[in-house]
């Protein structure tokens, strides 16, 4: 057996333990595993191929993957007699840990066709089967903490499933949709004015503080000192954005980076990925297939980029991590209240995930911070860097976050395909500045 | 219905009306359209879904397409109340027709999951349908013309299945075998001398004099004045590039033109595509998975390249088309006589056909060429280029050959992946220099 | 004339009047332009037209970018009856200036061979005698904060001159010195450990607080809170980076963030920029030409992928840019000091600028913290970022800073190439993560 | 001293003594070596110092190979106590011949400063006296033909080197002229229409037959069956051109090879390279600056793909290079002879070279076949390949040709830059089919 020797040799922290689930550790493993089946259900075998770009990876992969991290980091570990399903599945579905061994290379991913979906579907069931087994027994605390970890990759996996699949079928010129049954009736309306939100600032911490299970980079708990802010009580919505199209945002250099005009030039962009114009106007790709422009809806998929040069277009500019999660915080809202839409009223109305939900009215909570948690992130304007005091985890999953610290930016509150029991205020999700394949929106800030 | 306006108003030629053959046209539609779907039939949905590079089309693609030939240029043309099976593949599966409009990006054919595989076999059958009921009836010229053009258009892309799924299972770790039942038994032996057969030359005709179906691209039959030469009695075989390679063959430049050596160090190549060396040894990828060299067997998937550089480390030469052409032709070696592995004895054997077969023993018929029909594709050193007073097809099938004329080279003689009855001397297949994909080798020439 | 305007419309602030400079700014303006033509003294003509990536601009375009900075920002809006010398040299010599208008793209300034070197030389002699006149005259507040500007402006590209003839002349296989005079003696030795200093954190300050120049980006002043840190007492040399090289410090993994990975991977770097192994062992080259490894002298050309992957395979990290700013504020290092080798003792020795200085011996102030100034860049592992209520300069010039803002790290300290009276504490700057053509290096800092 | 080992061991000839030159050996040395000089006498060290594109070599390299060539394969060879002018110029300036040994990559030839513009020069003085000193004596067979070969060599890099700052100066924004004192006065005019020459084909041959020097891939004469053809009494002109672009000659694929037009839609192409659309029409980029069309001058940049577009639309094709040879051979042209612009009147008139002159007019010879020599090179549809019975030169000169055999196509006729006394009718030029930086036309034929 292969040692899952650490990344690096100085310095590393144990796997949290987690505490306070109202659910055994076994129950929580069944519903996680089961959703992620039930997403690719409405999926053909082709359609699980696909990998549309380097970056997506196809939702047969995903499966196999977070199979893959059972089987390697719990059952090769822990169960007696382990025999793999497959030896070669290990470097096969291996994503980036350099302490397993070997990998396939990434952009690879779509041109395996075998094992086929049913295979995969085989080898779920036969590793919970073993899981199974394993967790009918008492289990330690390496166990139950690397159980609960892979259970919170594969929550991960889920929304990049749908996250996929999404720019997976917009490459199809038929415009296929994921969900059956056509589109949700459309909105229409227009998007109330927001309210500003001031907050005072000072001495302040932010950071993972328990209990309950965090990522290794949501920690240390630390001190920072805030600067009196102001965040917008609603996200911009579509109807927000069109008007900065509208008014030539994607022509006018002195609303970019620099960095972000140069892509946008070498792109010949527009509008933001999946908005296309037709006869009646601008259309939107969903999961659900093409559906018109909702104004009221916040305004998703935009790189880096396109929200720091809208935010500097309306005067206003991205929060920063700290004043996020300050007022996240202070605010009281909570991940799973419902005010998000993914959240919202039905966060388990899986059938409406993936799809952006209408806003509250915006008067409804005036004043008050709206749309916290659940409906898209949030950019924030800081760069994905590790906590004073940072440590990674102890052994092969201290690759999980530490070494991607770098030309990435952290976003806030999760989105419409994060599963709603996934989310906290202290949650860091990050992207590179030119992504814009996942659920990514923003909110204004300014100093008060 | 759009029109199929020709490609260029100049000088065209009608479509060949062919003749001769044995069964009725309706018997030989069905022949060949049940052939496309049995090459198929070891492969799963994934398997048919992946274009692994933008060379290559996936087995969908293949079966949608020369469906799409039948349901564009017969069945619009003529069938009453036409009706498509779906508009949208009107764009969807065109190739390259311009005179047809729109068409789908041809490397974003891997990006359309749906419809699968399952659609698209429908569509064969609704189509065939369509067509059976059009064959009933008296055909005219022009139908009968297009019809079998399609037939043979269909023939072309058999192989190019055979060519690409080749490649798509190649790129999987696993290395997974088309073929069920595990590889045929290891050949043993070393290839015997060859010899050289002589030929004097002269003033000659090349090109297809008829009767039966020929490409555009085959004619007119003309004169060319040929200088005394000779041809080598066999094919290079997997033996004797090993021991180009073994010599240095990759990496001495003085055997390689300039753009090749250029192919070779960008590339780092060391051996042909599908080679790799084991602790046992080469092996090479095929059809039926990995298996050892095999000597004797034929040398396949060489790109003019290499196949030049081979003929220049053996102090010889590749052949002209004309020289191929001419010695074929008065050595009375006749396409699907047993001489050639791939319409040897059992040309129908579909079981074997895309796998390198034993050649026959050089000295069975000592000085006479052997291996002409069926084996490996023969490089030659002709580029391809119209004859003189070539003359297109008319219509939107003139698209089908000229405009690739350019930038690439003529191969001969036809594959162990190529039906037995789709090849004649006058045959002219074509692919750039730096292809290799495609069942490619090469046969010695020198002058006389 | 056209309008300098503004790149945003939201919130700017007024140039620094600057103040405290012991000489008139007219006495300042002659010594800062003449050092820049003194620096191109030993090159010729072909020398300057080089551009031998898109990051190296030519020296002949550096010595006229600079120029064009003062005849548009502040002749053409300060010079009675303004001519330009060349209407065409707006465009040509724009940099990235938006609101200026055209620009000629970046990546072709070395296709110009005219504007000649002579002739660039004649239009700084213009502009140069058309300054004096205006200087003559009392300046206001505007006209002197712009040329103060200019001033900076230029001795940032006094250092990107060395910065990119080094990068020139080391594309030349014969490796020719920018010094003549043949390369400085040999210096052998192994670096002396180096002491860790602490620091105590706490809530603390950094950023610009004047009297005196300081670009948009080193303001405003702010709080920040503090963790205890410590930093090492000199920098990383070339005899310890040879100790990383040497225990396969590019060959593993773990010591990388992920892009740094794939960074080296893509690129089989096995030693930092400039580094050959000969017969004699590593060579670096240097301005002088290729010289012998010197083990003290401070490693440079470090990416910010290999500064951090040294730090972590040394038990350390790097500091962060509050950290260092702090430490050199509190530790009384000031800029121009003799214990930077740039500075040292002979600032003005401009034979010596560009080549790396012995160390001083690190017990010559035991504890304590050497070399902060003007030896190498040190990189921070601090995003470039707005400090906390950034706003950039009103005017064109408001493109200085602000847009760049964003996938680029921060460097602190100064090099032995930049000018001995152009580093302070605060002083950001900053360069991608791959980017290693500059003077940077690196300094340990970790946890205290 | 290192062996000059042929690049093939197989079948070689001897190089061509030629015979039948008026003066002596060292008398045209003189001459040619003279020339080139003289053709960079307009050009600044920084013009001679850029590549404006990998295919392109700065003016300076040009001048140093040729004379590498003469020290390399001369001098290295026949001079007692040879040592070289700088050992490092046998890999900085050897071009491609890997019999040489290591070479530098072509590439990075921009990026070489030094030796500059005036060492160069010194070099080529130190190898002309020396070089004069060897011609004082006999000089045996090998010598002889060496030298010989050396000078057509350079002659070849004359045309080169006009070709090549033609597009270094058309980079420049500023578009300055190669030759001083302004652009010619603009001609107006209609071209007049051609007419159609006829020839009667049959058994011909073409190649070089004696006396005289030629290239290894101009032999060996040989048999060739020609069907009727006709080729256009003249060029096609500016004229011409433009009312193919006109009538949406660059938005229409179906004149177009399919690489063509991928060629086209790629680059997003609306005219040739050089032209450009002023208020006042096209104009086009010559060595004299920018200057209006002029409908009755050959149209000159036009790629193959532009050329066979251009006859396609035209109702005819391209000539074959047996076609063309045949024609200039019957037709009693001659290189050299006054029907040609570059050759014409004042051949030695070198302020004229280098820009298209107005055609002679077209009822002057009528039927007659004009400008065959030395206006445009010609664009043939013969693919470039070794002639029947083709044997390169024996030792590393046996690189000269023959290993760029392939994916290029043969010019003849010659252009207004090539030496006037370099051209015959057996002379190949060869490009690939997107070059377009050549002096490259076409003349329409078609069957008869």
């Amino acid at each position: 057996m292969p040692a899952l020797a650490p990344p690096t040799t100085h310095g590393a922290i144990a796997l949290p333990l987690g505490g306070g689930e109202a659910e055994p550790l076994s129950t929580r493993y069944a519903q996680v595993r089961t959703q992620s089946v039930r997403l690719a259900a409405p999926l053909s075998p082709e359609d699980c191929q696909i990998q549309s770009m380097p970056d997506v990876s196809p939702t047969k992969w995903h499966l196999a993957h977070v199979t893959w991290f059972f089987e390697t980091f719990v059952l090769e570990r822990f169960e007696p007699g382990f025999q793999p399903f497959n030896p070669a599945f290990r470097v096969l579905f291996n994503s980036y840990y350099n302490a397993v061994g070997e990998k396939h290379p990434r952009a690879q991913r779509g041109l395996v066709s075998r094992p086929g979906l049913a295979e995969v579907l085989a080898y779920r069931a036969q590793v919970d089967a073993r899981m199974e087994r394993l967790l009918a027994q008492p289990a330690g605390d390496e166990l139950t903490a690397l159980v609960a970890l892979g259970l919170q990759h594969e929550q991960q996996h889920q929304e990049l499933m749908l996250t996929d699949i999404k720019h997976v079928l917009s490459c199809n010129p038929l415009a296929p949709a994921y969900h059956a049954g056509g589109p949700p009736p459309v909105k229409t309306g227009t998007p109330k004015p927001f309210g500003w939100q001031s907050f005072d600032g000072g001495l302040t911490e932010i950071g993972h503080a328990g209990p309950g299970f965090a990522f290794d980079n949501e920690m240390p708990r630390h001190k920072v000192w805030l600067a009196p802010y102001a965040l917008a009580s609603r996200l911009v919505t579509q109807g927000d954005f069109a008007a900065f199209i509208a008014e030539g945002g994607y022509r006018e250099p002195r609303w970019w980076l620099s960095a972000g005009w140069d892509w946008v030039q070498a792109r010949g962009l527009q509008a933001p990925l999946y908005w296309q114009r037709g006869a009646a106007g601008w259309q939107t790709f969903t999961l659900h297939g093409l559906v018109p422009l909702d104004p009221c809806t916040p305004v998703v998929h935009l790189s880096y980029f396109e929200a720091d040069a809208y935010a500097r277009w309306a005067g206003a500019r991205l929060p920063t991590e700290t004043e996020w999660e300050h007022a996240a915080t202070v605010s009281g809202a909570a991940a799973g209240a419902p005010n998000g839409c993914g959240a919202g009223g039905n966060g388990a109305n899986l059938v409406d995930r993936g799809v952006y939900h209408p806003l509250p009215p915006p008067d409804a909570a005036a004043g008050g911070l709206q749309q916290l948690f659940g409906d898209v992130w949030e950019w924030t304007s800081s760069s994905y860097a590790p906590y004073p005091g940072y440590r990674p985890w102890s052994g092969a999953v201290g690759e999980y976050n530490g070494k991607f610290m770098c030309n990435q930016y952290v976003l806030r509150g999760g989105s419409c395909a994060t599963p709603a029991n996934h989310l906290r205020a202290s949650y860091r999700n990050f992207f590179p500045t030119d992504a814009c394949w996942q659920f990514s929106g923003l909110r204004l800030a300014r100093d008060a």
